[in-house]
């Protein structure tokens, strides 16, 4: 591959928000009528819903111009439970995702094309594309200038879907996995928001002082949200989220816990 | 004013990003065109730009109604640097913000009228308009169905421009103020998104091994971005960031600070 020379296809990776067609930015629509090519990597349970938004998002909003899709697989995600095999599994796991990235483009995509990566939420939160792409343009297959667009994460539509403050007054966030929730409380932080969460790690805090936001899918059609405090809403939530992971065949769900405290 | 009815004044929270036009959202650019007038609160050094950036949004975007500006007066950031007075401090500022936020409301806006407040960023984020906003709620000043539309954050406009992910794979990010990072680093995490820094907070790591991401006025075009080694970069940002105060009297920055670990 490395006798081809591809510096100048142009790589684009645009947030697209967490399932609300209205988080599209004006950028995102600007980054989207400048890409040849999107290349679509769903699979699973997931595939047909997101590859279908993916596609609307472009059948609506591309005007004047040709475009495809280039459409490649994303490697199922296998859980391990234990951090060392984890983070082995990851690793693994962005290893086969970048070749079949690199495959994409460099097979995919005509020199002097554009190809863009659409992907859900903000590309920097919890998502690999960036660090892939990044691996790829340090290869030197396409131009060094890569872009990438924020969108409106899974966060941001939940505390604004619950019309509430990320952080209290002058207080600290943490952004966390429910794998990482698992293994304690963070220190010095009285508002935690949860992703990637299976195991209901909420569960471990119901016995303290707790308020808890939950949604999932937010945004989109099939969205529920859930709030209170966190002893009286835990068992509700738990039953929700197993209805809806069965009733959709997935879940894609965020929290925010706060401890409730004397004061604000 | 409790005797007059204004139940029915809807109040929309709309985020507009970071500086760059194109942050909007079409959910944005829809809510604008929802409301009758828009409260506009900027003061000191950053009022003409802000004022006028928020004026020329509406003029791009709203297209066929009639809108109003509804001129409110935000009570000047005291900064204390003791915590107990610090506390105090934005208590006494949050209660003269509610009055101004509810004079406007009450006074402004007429019955079945939509009021919007555009926020910078996204209005969760380290922001008061929703709990503001929530409390004239309470009191049954307004619709108690205010909406709130979110938008790009400074934070989502660094790590696009810096091209960079908010977590190490799997890891933790915390989100917190120059004044707590100077408290100490938090524990568990390895990267630290800083906000509200005036006193360069940063450089009492500068010993230690971490990169940075550094940025002012992102998006906008007088944005400067650095990044590097902590160590090596962190005395040319006090300066960039001293001659950049300077020269436009008001300074925006956010930066994410990272540890350098062996692996990832």
């Amino acid at each position: 591959m490395a006798e081809r020379r591809a510096e100048l296809k142009k790589i684009l990776i645009i947030g697209i928000g967490a399932g609300n067609p209205g988080h599209l930015t004006l950028q995102a629509v600007d980054a989207l009528n400048r890409a040849d090519a999107f290349f679509i990597m769903d699979k699973g349970p997931t595939k047909e819903k997101l590859t279908a938004f993916r596609k609307a998002i472009c059948e609506r909003h591309i005007t004047g111009r040709s475009y495809r899709f280039i459409d490649g697989a994303s490697p199922e995600w296998q859980r391990e439970h234990d951090t060392a095999d984890y983070l082995a599994t990851i690793d693994k796991l962005n290893q086969d995702k970048e070749e079949v990235f690199e495959r994409m483009i460099v097979e995919g995509l005509g020199d002097d094309e554009c190809g863009a990566f659409l992907v859900w939420g903000d590309p920097p939160l919890y998502d690999s594309t960036i660090r892939i792409v990044g691996e790829i343009a340090g290869k030197g297959l396409i131009d060094p200038d890569f872009e990438v667009i924020p969108g409106i994460s899974c966060i941001q539509a939940l505390t604004a879907r619950h019309r509430i403050t990320l952080n209290q007054i002058g207080g600290s966030v943490q952004i966390t996995t429910g794998r990482r929730l698992a293994q304690g409380w963070p220190d010095g932080v009285d508002s935690v928001v949860v992703m990637l969460d299976a195991e209901n790690s909420y569960k471990l805090y119901a016995d303290q002082d707790m308020e808890i936001y939950w949604g999932a899918y937010v945004g989109t059609p099939d969205e529920i949200v859930m709030s209170g405090r966190l002893k009286d809403v835990a068992g509700r939530i738990e039953q929700v989220r197993a209805e809806a992971r069965r009733a959709n065949g997935w879940i894609m769900d965020t929290y925010l816990l706060r401890r409730i405290t004397g004061g604000a």
